[in-house]
């Protein structure tokens, strides 16, 4: 407790892409929102902006969460793992996050072996 | 809204080592205790026995969380996203998730720039 070390977001541990799975949380309610994924570029900029950053895998760039949707990610804080291999992101997600128009992105569960949807999205 | 299909593990997306990320998030407090990683089997199982079950990259086999430390996830609900790449596991977590003996793999912040230790290892 209390031990510091300066952060250095070339110091994680990434996969062979360069890539870090990072986990959005919405800080007030605890529900998990996504995962998407960032490049070490993509953890300096959500850092410094305070406005979550990913790296889209389909559009091999930067993906400013919200920036064409207005539903942005304003970054609350940054979490590591033991293993420096995943972040946890704890944030005040502004509308929907999910793609679908639905508050998450895991809006479908498993039960009794059939796929269940629990959430519509939004008006 | 109820629209229901089966669910069947092989047709989630894994990626090219066949594998799917899968967040375990504790279904009392809300709390992300981990990330960790599961193939087609591995989910199949964790729905059969009610056990998490995982990948272990490093051993390169099963993992059914807590087998050897007791810390066992017992599953209450499997969530799949909607781009059917990553899950949610909401669990019952026994004693601390984390391999340190924390309670959640994610205890290390990044504030002003510096790692700031959140939680230290349980007794």
């Amino acid at each position: 407790m209390g031990e510091t070390r300066r952060f250095d977001p070339e110091a994680l541990r990434y996969d062979a892409a360069g890539l870090i799975p990072c986990i959005a949380q919405e800080v007030g309610t605890g529900e998990v929102l996504m995962l998407a994924w960032m490049n070490a570029e993509a953890v300096a900029r959500t850092l410094a902006t305070g406005r979550v950053t990913y790296w889209s895998r389909s559009r091999g760039d930067f993906w400013v969460k919200g920036e064409t949707s207005g539903h942005v990610q304003e970054l609350v804080e940054l979490r590591v793992d033991c293993d420096r291999d995943c972040l946890l992101a704890l944030v005040r997600q502004n509308g929907p996050a999910c793609h679908t128009n639905r508050r998450v992105c895991f809006y479908t569960a498993v039960r009794d072996g059939a796929e269940v949807e629990l959430m519509a999205p939004e008006a």
